[in-house]
């Protein structure tokens, strides 16, 4: 278990080729002052996945941290412009979202995805294909009548009509992650809120590092112990 | 056309949605201080394309710089391992390949790619996916004796014997770039002077800034005026 405030320390020991030439995940790791990783967001249409995720960038990126965001819109309008929705495409898109995204990690970026992905074995397979500590799902809870409620896309609405088939949470299965590393549920958290408790938990685990103004300058408005390491 | 030395600036006038919680590109390459592009590396095998690209991330990488080498090794493994060498699946190696660079272009990545990528017409259709700056195409000349001395991987034996088909340069074409925005032989310069010339285009058009530490002791050198603009 990797403890918290041990960072550059955890970069630094996990590169073995330092000497070498070659440009290493570990060395971009150690220039962007961060472990990259997937933040893999899963829920419900409607959960608030992509509202959350974004949530989450603005404040990665306020704290320096090197992320993107694959989602719907840059990934089935560019590299899966030629998947259908089908179970085989659909198996497909998975499989290529987890690969662009071990890119990602080897990049030295934080990479968030935001996709409804129902099934546990299709998440599953991302997972392996990278390193244990480099997967970090985020299961966004919300009840099925909230999500319905709100139906901001009209998607719910299509569906109960029989617009749209196999749809998630109507007539096709969501599987709840059975062991995510995070657990939101929007219904009754703050947007705010939800983002802090994953900026926690990503520091925590030494994902990045909130930077040494910040946590000065909270501790100087009390927000904060003065004896917390910085 | 963009000129030296306004790079941060460059990025500033681009950004026009700064006001927005959304991290666009142009913040993205704001923080890392340069202007994404793709790096496109075009020519023979053993032309030295993936020496070059090494060498010039390597090179970056001391300038601060974001980079990413796609190629054979993480492309066709991963993302690609589901196609073969036929003319469809070569077409889509490389559309996919476009694809993800596009997206690491967004994510404020300078991504460099390695591939022979023979064709113009492929070439350009990757050039079209983005603006007309985003893509920097360098030729890797060499001639084919050269490139067939050097025989590292000793394909071209092998292609000679008749043991690999559709090989290029021995039985299928190798389409020189029309307008290659750099052009680079390898068999006249040194790997480090060809980086040098890389890097030379890179900061002469305001993708990268050499920063000002390296910069002022150069200077302090002489190996730059001191009147450069710092």
């Amino acid at each position: 278990m990797i403890q918290k405030g041990d960072i550059m320390s955890v970069i630094k020991s996990s590169n073995v080729v330092w000497h070498n030439t070659e440009i290493t995940k570990e060395k971009r790791n150690y220039l962007n002052k961060q472990r990259s990783a997937i933040i893999w967001f899963t829920g419900l249409s409607g959960s608030g996945k992509s509202t959350v995720a974004n949530a989450l960038e603005h404040r990665l990126h306020q704290l320096n941290a090197r992320t993107y965001i694959l989602d719907g819109d840059n990934v089935r309008h560019g590299l899966n412009n030629d998947l259908g929705f089908g179970d085989e495409d659909r198996k497909e898109n998975i499989r290529r979202i987890g690969e662009v995204s071990t890119l990602f990690i080897d990049a030295g970026v934080m990479v968030l995805t935001s996709f409804i992905s129902p099934f546990q074995e299709d998440r599953d397979s991302v997972r392996k294909t990278v390193n244990e500590t480099e997967f970090v799902e985020i299961y966004i809870k919300c009840p099925l009548e909230v999500c319905e409620q709100r139906d901001v896309k009209g998607l719910y609405a299509k569906a109960r009509k029989g617009e749209i088939k196999h749809f998630t949470g109507i007539d096709s299965a969501y599987e709840e992650p059975e062991n995510p590393e995070i657990e939101i549920d929007t219904s009754k958290l703050t947007i705010d809120e939800s983002v802090d408790r994953i900026i926690k938990y990503l520091e925590d685990h030494s994902y990045i590092e909130v930077n040494r103004r910040k946590r000065l300058s909270k501790a100087l408005f009390g927000l904060l112990p003065q004896t917390e390491s910085v």
